[in-house]
């Protein structure tokens, strides 16, 4: 048997740590040692959160700080998880960060859109952004990972091949919709029941922290001079996990939907975790899975790609990347622990 | 004490039909004397739907035919709505058809969108489109309303004070979200809570029936030789009521937000189902009402114009605006039988 | 036009403050002038609920005191309520509590399940125990209604004609299932709508608050010596609004199923709330409306009395049992007002 | 490597099939070789269900017959399921029926609550009755394992221990709470989104085929002459998976919780799929894992006990009771391909 990576998870009680916890819980190479939440420190993971009861790492109690792990995956907010992850740097740790705060290249750009200054942005150079399968070589290289964003991952997978193709005009569109989960564990109205049961609505109308993240991976892959515009309106829906992104951009003059098709599929052939569908995907299919599901319409009428996109915010969105990112770092197969279908129905 | 209108309401145990009865139970003057349902003939209206248990309408035997109202609220598909609004037309009485039969002025693009021939074509030029606030001297004079599709209602209602005042560039985007009522009460597994619950998608992608409705009537208002193009993707959300339209417009060069919100407030001032909000609306907060919430907001970075609108598919978006053409159509105060307010939370 | 009676609703934000808000919007003699709140004094009430944007109500400032009122429906937390109501009937106001605050009468019983004396012990001999159908004689001559929680009416209209006609065995069972808004509106983990969605949970295992209520009241009613003693478990179902009620009890030797039935058919002839059903009736037929569904099966072989009632609890549970009050002790029909039929689907 | 055993699923499409798929997806040992469907033959299995799209099952075509499975795994409804075991056996095949047929060991019983002759008696004797953790040494000896219902696991894995060891009373009340996808696939209005949301009802209060397999089960372990008398009511709640089942006893006299507790300790210790919560257990904690999660309470004044289980009734009550007893029988690791926790959030 080969040797396991010593693992630590820091914020394991929050949606994303603890579904990192649940997927390394049986992941053959990580092996986590350490976990830690602030207000829980002393417990055991399995009583703090009774879905791990039973599970692998039940029986870890929860730790105010990290010590032995080698890879650490910080799930805290923004903020603190650039203080903490120069802390693990300095130690000699690999991070995987799946907060914001090491997605915007551009410190100015963060502190405009996360109201402070970054915590140390001597870092940033060395970050590498997380999407999988567009930044594989990287990836592998690197020892801080900001994983990204639940939107920017459902968006920048729909949206990336037509751009780099040069297939579409750079005004975007981008619906999104996601389940009440990706607002995070802290109570608040926004997420009671019974303000979000059976309603829908639209937020961040006035700019959401992800669209920078989406216009900054999208113009990275644009022809020179092309840096797309993009409108994002999230909208919040009533299931719990999930999102789905409704992607609309004006083809170029004479781009055929043959054109369109053959470049998803080129660019997409044997990914693992994406799958190229003939009919709408629903989230409710990728429910606790790592994978990505595509549709493509073009309405040749009116010369509009629509592309669709399906993730599971907790997974493909967030907890999964990070695993499959930390497979990468390691040399690992890239699917290693993430194989499992969706939880369906 | 005046005297009450002798209503019949056609297809009672659908989902449009149950909430015409709700609304007219408590109306000062119509007064339901007929309802029909085809599979549930002999039974009396509140055991057929105990929703309706204790209410004005629950003895009401549910029959087959209607033989004495002057004025027929129509709830059945399309399609047998319009031979039976033939029937009671040639009977003398007023229709209001809550299917999409009248809604296509032109049989030929009924045709092609419904699959069929018109059933009834000789109506169509005396059938009025029934977006109220948009169309309400027609509709007092009218004996014939086709009654607006759920999302064209919302669609329209965000957009055409954009599109009448000539501030938008003719390609829109409608990117809708509906609850699963407007699926219409028929089993399948579209509709299968667990195929539904914790999931959203998109739904015809390929063209949904209400495309043609929303494109002709903005092509209306539009300046002549405008008429606009519209993507339109409806989505399935997992909650029982409501639609909120997300609209996406370019601002023709030069346009401002002060005109934008400028014509929208002139336009819509004393409208009593209509509000403008600086918040995104929430579906839930006209969850039972007949109201429609609209928020504004200029992106004047990019150009754009995002409308958001939301109702109840069966209040504003059915049942509700049948009762409020019903009030135009009988010269009663418009707003008899449809003051209460949300159901909320 | 006959006067209306001046009225204040004190807690107008929380949900059963914006019922009450809705009823009284449409009642033709209760007149709101005055809503008070905490957080939100100085705003217009449809501003800060939406879902009231548009009514009778709407442009009321929310206050943070009562001036005028005749009528006071208290809907603020227990303790604070006791307070408001010592001060309000000093003013010579009358008082519809729907806090916990005057519905046990022995203060020592209070203080045992509050964990703090009574403000106000002083008032709880006049105070009327609010169940409508069981107490109308005195609740027209009250000034202070203690207005019933929402699982003891539903537990209570369940039981009570069975343990009043000596039917049952005093060992009782109330297995009852509650939607998350009868929790309040203060956020928690507990109405996260990431934690209560897709899952169902029992609470208050060891002694909810409203077992001695429940208790109480049932002892009350019965023959002398005979107090009821009650296993009562809450459950929290992932639903809005609702409660449902299944009782359990043993038949006394000799008790026949008809005897029950017509117990229950004597009580509730002519009930203009309540409904005995054939078939297990759905909080969702009850959504919005003051009603209470009654369904009864006894299992002879096991010599058991299965007794199923669902109330909407913000409305029969709580809000449009408090304005059925206020009728009757202003001697108006019980009805107005209420006569609404559940918003359904 | 080891060889894997060749496997069948016979009625992939319906939800016990679909998720038996999904864990064997993931198996290290049984090789899923056919799976058949009626109405989707031909289909590969990921294209039928894009739930499974991408997984190691994806690619399997759906037959209409089985051939070469050494183990079936039957998940089609009761009556064709007998009959198609009765073939399979004929066949050398071991078979695992998760439909009700063999679950009664007497046909007449049989013939009394599913309407219809056994339609292979002759398979009773020999078959087990697959509650794993109560049979475990006849399910490695049997050639065909009944497959518990989903209620009656919940029910029994919570009451077993107090029924064997004698503490309670032989009348005992399970009031059930069940997840819709317990209903199966097939449309209705039942499972209609929009009846079934946001609401909660009893059903099946006139007896529900799951009662006698309750009572069969705690009889076989009651002392002789004590057949328990079992008070059954399943609710529907608006959830997608889960059960919780709430059972109600009376303690024995002189019985004290010390020894209730003693008695579930002692007989679930080392048990790996079941945990003894102190809180009460909810459902979604163990969304899609093989878990059983139980809490006790003993209420000595009104000498009740008081037990809560929790299980997803596709998994422990279903498709992953299957994949257990499928271990069991082949003397591989019990929680071979089940140890996942629970989907959370």
């Amino acid at each position: 048997m080969e040797t396991r990576i010593p693992t630590a998870i820091v914020g394991v009680t929050g949606y994303e740590g603890v579904n990192v916890a649940r997927l390394l819980a049986e992941h053959p190479r990580f092996q986590v040692i350490e976990v830690t939440a602030r207000a829980t420190a002393g417990v055991p993971l399995g009583v703090a959160l009774p879905a791990l009861a039973g599970s692998s790492v039940a029986d870890l109690p929860i730790r105010e700080s990290v010590a032995d792990a080698a890879l650490v995956f910080l799930a805290v907010p923004h903020g603190p998880a650039a203080t903490l992850a120069a802390e693990y740097r300095r130690a000699g740790r690999r991070v995987i960060d799946i907060s914001a705060d090491f997605r915007l290249s551009d410190p100015a750009l963060y502190a405009r859109w996360y109201n402070h200054d970054h915590p140390a942005p001597e870092l940033l150079p060395g970050a590498v952004y997380g999407l999988s399968e567009w930044h594989r070589p990287a990836i592998r290289q690197s020892d801080l990972i900001a994983n990204p964003g639940c939107f920017p991952t459902a968006a920048l997978l729909a949206l990336l091949p037509a751009v780099a193709a040069q297939l579409v005009e750079p005004d975007l569109i981008v619906d999104a919709k996601t389940g009440v989960s990706g607002a995070g564990r802290s109570p608040s109205r926004r997420v009671h029941f019974s303000e979000t049961s059976d309603s829908v609505t639209a937020y961040g109308v006035n700019g959401h922290r992800h669209l920078p993240e989406i216009e900054m991976e999208l113009g990275n892959m644009a022809e020179s001079g092309q840096a797309p515009r993009v409108t994002f309106i999230p909208h919040l829906v009533p299931m719990n996990r999930g999102i789905l992104a409704t992607c609309y951009a004006t083809l170029r003059a004479g781009i055929t939907e043959t054109e369109v098709r053959a470049a998803y599929q080129e660019r997409y052939q044997g990914e693992p975790f994406i799958t190229l569908l003939d009919q709408p995907p629903e989230t409710g299919w990728v429910r606790g899975s790592n994978r990505c599901l595509i549709m493509l319409r073009v309405d040749a009428a009116r010369q509009r790609l629509i592309v669709v996109s399906a993730i599971d915010n907790l997974m493909k969105g967030g907890a999964g990347q990070a695993v499959q990112n930390a497979n990468l770092m390691y040399d690992l197969p890239e699917t290693m622990g993430l194989t499992q279908a969706g939880v369906w129905p």
